[in-house]
């Protein structure tokens, strides 16, 4: 990319590289230059920075996330103020110093148009860097910071996506389902028919990207497999008759969408304001409930039972065959034995490591309702859970007990078939 | 509201008032409460601070001012590491520990429909009050601080208005209308017609609430008086044909709309985008230039000849004897001197106190272009500024050296003939 | 079009006048050029037709009605093929022959943007001329005919217009209003609040005109007057709540917007699907009815009482003087004998002349529900029918049947409180 | 519906079949209760048709095509007054005597919502059946005659298809592509990448569905076989500088949707008005051609040259010989002989049966430019034409003159190329 490398020495450098010009962009972005023409030195900015390769990138993050540091002196005279006597005001000049001019920088690097995504894919890619290079960890905390701010739930719009959705979104949905992979536009097509429902959150600033989105199931009577609900049909009266039938909504995937934005949540909201969304357009349902994958069975399972002197040590070789799951002699005998044990790994004390799909659902306040017996046979199900498959339920008179127990005082709350499995 | 104040002692509040179910509802949208169902714990605070009066909103927003301050011990603890060593992640830690629980808590707030909405309104209505109870003034920066970050350039929509939008939206234009007077629906239709132009910012949140509009005029030549600009003509052919002859955009009006956003600048960047979009919609446009009241003229003039000393002191008197306006022969008298002392009025070292308009044009980079004589004859604009109205000028080409000038220097960059003016 | 070059004197006029060549340009669109550019061609004679006066317009309309005849001998061979053997296909071949090349042109002058609009303001003008001129009756015939097909129920949009409609929309209804005058931009405010309902038909080739609008208020029991229904309140609070309360829907005014449509009747359609949407919007409305003039009245009964004979002639000088309707004591004294005199009016035969109001409701299968003493006290309203105002009850379940009664049978089907009126 | 009262057993039916009472419906909407209830009648007809299997749907057409006559009696007396003295009100007379309740009964039918929709069905389905049952022709000529008015260019609305348009759409134009086959979504947004453009007409009553659409690509000079414009290219950056350096723009599909349209012409509208959008938004495009199949050439071909005597006649061998076009030295010794038989077929005397594709562009005034050696070497590209293809042009200034030569004189325009080739 950059020429212009043999530059005889002492000569002054009147045609900078493009990342020196960035740099020198970012310092005017914060100058006066920056107050009087703000929107515009942020566009060129942003024009220069789509020129530069991923080194001179790396070297801008590097920059941004070394300079620009709130001013010494300042800081440590307000921090010696505020030891000196601990006011309200005191702390608040404290934070006013404190605030690093990065993160004015960052506000005015949004003022162009396609700022804020610029900003996003910025995140996104001193992701796989900041173990290297610990110093970008402050951009990082600084831009989280902000989109935290910035994808308030307040500025995002519930949209449904359905077949009269542009096709530059629906391939999105196709990119980022993250849980049950969309085999192309038939299988998504399936997806949004009339008895399936799928939201996404969206932010003004980036018109045609979804934030995160659900898929959700019309169904009668709590689902406890994938296969049906992933099955096609493409009957519009089968399935706009399904949808008039369906007592319960199975959310079975939810998936986000930017990398960029990681650490800021959306899950928690989109499920409750979906199930709003639901309930006013079907009246007639009773039950909201997940079908989800256990990502951290396996790992566990295998650990615990390595041990030999686990009363289900012999499990194990079984476990490591190859095709039980579809051998039925085989499986049924490994049926009760690990429902049992997933139900022990679901209830665990959440101080320990807890599966991260249990800890979003309970933390949201959903209850543990049923652990399903193969439920997902998929290569990467069994893989995972060896095919098992969680509902959990979303009871709106409950979630706020249910969370404070799960989150006070470290209780799973469970339905009384979840009981019986851990008494079994 | 209600009362319910005799509660004996001993016995628990079993139904608090509404103010007290208020602040017990914004601790517990923090709380752990608030993480599980913030938005509808937002929800419903905000619908319990809609049924309070005005005594009990001040004690809420009290309440809001003097609690969620940053933990003392932590910050001490903070303040004194970055003291002990002075690393960018000392400095970083105690920024995070300095962020006062006031701002979380007020962006949960803005978690539910209508929340940013209320916001605004609870700032606008502090604003009276913040001389007498000066507390409110953390609650006050920690709002403006929000609205800075939210109500950043790169989530503004410039939107035309025109005759064709919501009638909700117009009434909106009439209301806030600062400069000149919108004298009804008819007058507003004038100042829509084909030869006007206005346009106006919006966020998502707020969104048929425009934040700040201007009006432009498309004329032949720099307008120098009101007058003609605010003549109605009702004439669709005669106007469109004034379009399409018009070399020159002047901006005769811009006006805030939302005292809670006080302090947030808008107008830099809504000028300067509007000259793109009238470039692009009629690029025969040559000029861009105000024509803008001097607010602080007589004041300053008053002071000044008040000294008897004063070589021009003499003028006080006719300047003060009434309807001088309208009587040719009395004002083509003052017409120099008012001139040249205008001239040096807007020509000061901004040091000193600057008129208001002249610092928010000079600061966005305009030039001082023209001193006009009796331009603006209302009562209004007589007492501010004897009539006399003046243009900034927009030019894409110098804005940027003209602000430098300006902030860095002091110096007002003008036109020859204000230059003339001043060694009149 | 081509050029103007060298006409020796005394030779055709190679430049005609307008008229003329709008003649020229109409020949042509109905020629082979029309067939290659027909939107071009007729874009060009829009421009032309534009740029007429008064006269030449007229001028243009007569050679529009006179010219584009079916070509005669086809015709009678047509005519007489039929006569020799009447067979469905001799029927269609006539039919076909029997268009008048006229429609083809005026169908292809609808290709222009702008057509349609410029085609009704054509049936428009020509309405005070076809008296004078018969010849335009053919083209009046026309047009109609291809209205009727054109803004088929089919095609139709109804929208609700409120105070987020366009002021543009706005404004017109104000200006078409016939019924009850809307005084300016308050008035019209106060008749789209939340107890207010306006609904209209678009046409999707006029976006911004309205073709028929209801004005509907959502009150409690039948209105029998107008005044409360006109009354301004402007607390949004009250409406809403107003809203929530109502059982009746009470439509009092009606309008047409295109004089160039008349006779093609958008009443009925609108009236009932203006109730389907109020009853999905509010499922507690029971009743829907109309609080309608009576604008034949005071001229039947002046014919019917001025013959001295009648029993009731005696009432005619009373009814004469002025001001009886503001004393209550003579108003008193006039109720019971113009009620049962209005009762008389209005279930007459249909077979005889009809009140306009009456036929359109009846016939739309409204039944006659009351009949209301002083409903209407404006000048107008007592001019009309001495104040009364009548309730044309719309239910759902007997709209065929009182249609057929009162198309079929001639008879008024009316509520028992009018039977009573009718015996008193 | 109306009570069902004691019907004498064995006598007529009670409960009809749907079929019949789909014609009983059809014979009331025609009635008075079609004039009280006209769209809810219409809704319950199309109800009822919905349900109706094949058979009984063609019962129900025939019905329409034979009920719903003129009334003989009047239109034998119209057609004998107009015998007698004809006038232009005599004629018109009998033309509104001759058109047939069925076209009243059709618009009626149009009025529930659905209705174009469903008409537009119908005469698609009865288009194969009007060879074995003639009497479905005059329904099918009232059909189309609805049509024609009803899609009157003056009511269509012309909108880009891109990858912003929903799947719903998109999909629709992978069913209809009729010319250049669209192999699934990947293919479909190359052919609506940025160097490409989509365009459709749509009609109100039919949101969804597109009428006709054409598809284009921008390309530098003209281009003379599909390969290259069917190939697929996803860098996003390189189609946008292929746009930007554009000067020629390519009509190379142009498909119709509905079969139930044919012989209303919009192709002819399009292309036009799709010039000028070019033209608007490329202001830099030079030449609008097409790149077009010749569907009929190796018809004409094969009965020419199966003539032994015809001096071409030893082409045929090697015509029918399998691969020629992948094999160089065979297919040069074919180029010459074959472009000079395309351009001797494609410039017959148009009186002549004349290739179908050429009438249409030939007919809307475009210019035979050029016949392409093997630009389109599919299988049925070889089998139609031997794979060659033919540029249109579309020269806004000469359209009309060649437009009047083919149709008035029989003459199809061409360049100088073509004259080449045909005296080659």
């Amino acid at each position: 990319m950059s020429a212009n490398t043999q530059i005889p020495s002492g000569l002054s450098n009147s045609n900078p590289a493009p990342v020196d010009r960035a740099k020198q962009c970012a310092a005017a972005l914060l100058s006066e230059r920056g107050e009087a023409s703000g929107a515009q030195v942020a566009r060129e900015l942003h024009h220069l920075l789509r020129t530069l390769d991923a080194d001179d990138r790396r070297s801008f993050q590097r920059y941004l996330a070394t300079e620009f540091q709130p001013d010494q002196a300042a800081l440590r005279a307000a921090a010696e103020r505020y030891l000196a006597d601990s006011t309200a005001e005191a702390a608040a000049a404290l934070a006013r110093v404190a605030d690093p001019p990065r993160q004015e920088l960052l506000r005015r690097l949004n003022m162009a148009p396609g700022g804020t995504g610029a900003l996003i894919a910025m995140r996104s890619e001193i992701t796989a860097h900041l173990r290297d290079e610990p110093e970008l960890k402050l951009l990082d905390a600084d831009l989280k910071h902000l989109f935290a701010s910035w994808f308030n739930r307040g500025f995002l719009e519930l949209r449904r996506i359905d077949w009269q959705s542009p096709a530059a979104v629906l391939e999105k949905l196709i990119a980022y389902e993250a849980v049950h992979e969309i085999k192309g536009w038939d299988d998504l097509r399936r997806r949004l028919a009339s008895d399936r429902r799928c939201f996404a959150f969206f932010h003004p600033a980036l018109p045609g990207e979804p934030l995160i989105f659900v898929e959700v199931a019309l169904v009668q009577g709590l689902a406890t497999a994938m296969p049906p609900l992933l099955a096609r049909t493409t009957d519009e009266e089968a399935t706009r008759a399904q949808a008039g039938r369906a007592d319960t909504a199975i959310f079975y995937s939810i998936s986000n969408c930017q990398d960029g934005l990681r650490g800021i949540s959306f899950g928690n909201f989109l499920i409750k304001q979906v199930v709003e969304e639901l309930k006013a357009e079907f009246p007639q349902l009773k039950h909201f409930s997940t079908l989800s994958p256990v990502p951290g069975l396996r790992r566990w399972l295998g650990q615990r039972l390595a041990n030999g002197s686990d009363p289900d040590a012999a499990l194990l070789p079984q476990l490591e065959s190859d095709g039980w799951w579809n051998d039925q002699a085989r499986s049924e005998k490994l049926r009760a034995p690990l429902l049992r044990l997933g139900a022990r790994y679901l209830t665990r004390k959440p101080s320990i490591r807890i599966d991260p799909v249990a800890r979003f659902h309970l933390g949201n306040g959903a209850r543990l309702e049923r652990i399903n017996w193969l439920g997902n046979n998929t290569p990467r199900g069994i893989q995972e859970s060896f095919g098992i498959m969680v509902n959990y339920l979303y009871d709106h008179d409950s979630i706020e007990h249910n969370h404070d127990a799960f989150v006070r005082d470290g209780i799973v709350v469970r339905s009384p078939e979840v009981d019986a499995l851990l008494q079994s």
